[in-house]
């Protein structure tokens, strides 16, 4: 049996080998398409992408079925990154170990390389590469917006700037990254299971299990930035603590956000009870959540 | 019969009820909507929407059946303006006689406020109100993904972007402007029509329509640039020259501009011949579109 880190990297390499392919088209300005690959090869967990294909898999299907949805994902989150690290926004100038975008390219070029990673991804759904169910491509493709734009992702980073500097309840803190982090993640899980064409029962498992391992996910996220190596996280540590940022640890302490991420894994693992090994994966990710070093 | 300025204020007028409605949505962050409200209230001449339901009409659709995509459309060249209004991009204080939208909200929300449009966009999209043909509907979504992102506008703004203070030729001005407002205007030409069933050759004959008036209008903004009235356009003139941008006059000189936007709409026209009374709204346009004061 495979280990999940074999796993994880196993889909991480097949999901970079069609994620490059995409924006290999003479079409696209030479200077924008380079502002868009540095950032998509920048490297990262692609947990978004992979999400997909466990999801697809628990339910039957292939990664090669689901690689379009993957990869679209996967350009949406990087769209997002671009947009969050800008000087208006969050004003980072690392991530993952490499300078941000804006530092490489200037900041109207990662503005546009954000938007054009948007609109690629979505370019790529409208275009599905099997014959598959048309009505639910399209459910497919209004879940992900839904999930990116304003009632989800866009929403969820507008209330994080606004929310900068004040105290936020536990319940505040947690509609924030429900919006900002747990939508997508929780719409990776779904759309490749849909794709596959997953039952309503099984879907609904998976929403739960996207939102809990969604919610995990950022929880661990605020616990390496405080307990985190540099080297690992390639980027400074407490920058969320000097950024005025609130976070679980400072809200709830960093003993109960530990107790917090570890019940929000075993709840995500228990929603799975009805599926069969072919589940996995999703668990063995729901556990690398917060047993990973960034 | 209805003159072209009745026809355009009627379907101004009914797209602004549809268009403010999508936000009807309280589960959008409250300021996060204001922002994106803002821009989308701003006004403008909603041309792109209302050539979405004119290119529906000459071929025997109707405004309501495709009012959704017409709303899409507005949604995505509302948030273009807002991207290219930004101090990192054309750093404009003023667009139709309002301050712009990071004036009013601040650059995070203004970058937000356009990535949460395009997201809506998409997600109008894939919701049609009717039952619908959905293979034509996934093609709709990836024809205007298409002219969107880096192989449309978003390319487009990135090419003007890195000629702005160089000298260009003709040639790569009509490319510039044929990305950056061409493919929009042109997907918003054929988009109605596709959704009500129309024939290729229908379709090929409004691409071209499309292309030939997207190619004027931008003629036609650079004479205004140099000729309007700073009232009727409600934004400084003379920008594209203190902005060192490359305009038609500046090229090929004011008289060739004008002969050249003539040419274009008389073009325009001959391309709808086969087209009947229905396609006058087509042919009206053809003409406001070198004949308007702003």
């Amino acid at each position: 049996m495979m280990t999940i880190e074999t796993y994880l990297a196993k889909n991480k390499e097949e999901i970079e080998k069609s994620l490059f392919d995409y924006l290999q088209d003479e079409s696209i300005p030479s200077r924008l398409k380079e502002a868009m690959e540095y950032s998509l090869k920048a490297g990262g967990k692609r947990i978004r992408p992979i999400l997909v294909i466990a999801g697809a898999e628990a339910v039957g299907g292939t990664a090669q079925e689901v690689m379009h949805i993957a990869c679209a994902l996967e350009m949406i989150h990087t769209f997002s990154l671009i947009h969050d690290d800008l000087p208006a926004m969050d004003n980072d100038d690392l991530r993952r170990g490499k300078p941000t975008n804006h530092k490489v390219f200037g900041e109207a070029a990662a503005i546009l390389a954000g938007d054009a990673l948007l609109a690629e991804a979505f370019y790529i759904l409208s275009k599905p590469p099997f014959d598959c169910n048309l009505k639910q491509m399209l459910k497919i493709i209004s879940d992900i917006a839904y999930a990116t734009g304003a009632r989800g992702m866009t929403g969820g980073q507008q209330i994080d700037m606004a929310s900068t500097g004040k105290r936020l309840s536990e319940g505040e803190l947690k509609h924030l990254h429900n919006l900002k982090t747990g939508r997508l993640i929780t719409v990776s899980v779904t759309s490749g299971a849909k794709y596959c064409g997953a039952s309503r029962e099984k879907i609904e498992a998976l929403e739960k299990y996207g939102k809990l391992i969604g919610l995990a996910f950022q929880i661990a996220d605020d616990i390496l930035d405080i307990e985190g190596s540099e080297e690992e996280m390639g980027k400074d540590l407490k920058s969320d603590l000097k950024k005025g940022k609130a976070t679980f640890p400072s809200i709830v302490g960093l003993i109960r956000s530990k107790m917090m991420e570890k019940s929000l894994i075993e709840d995500a693992i228990n929603v799975l009870s009805d599926f069969g090994k072919s589940a996995d994966p999703l668990r063995g990710i729901a556990r690398y959540v917060i047993e990973r070093k960034n």
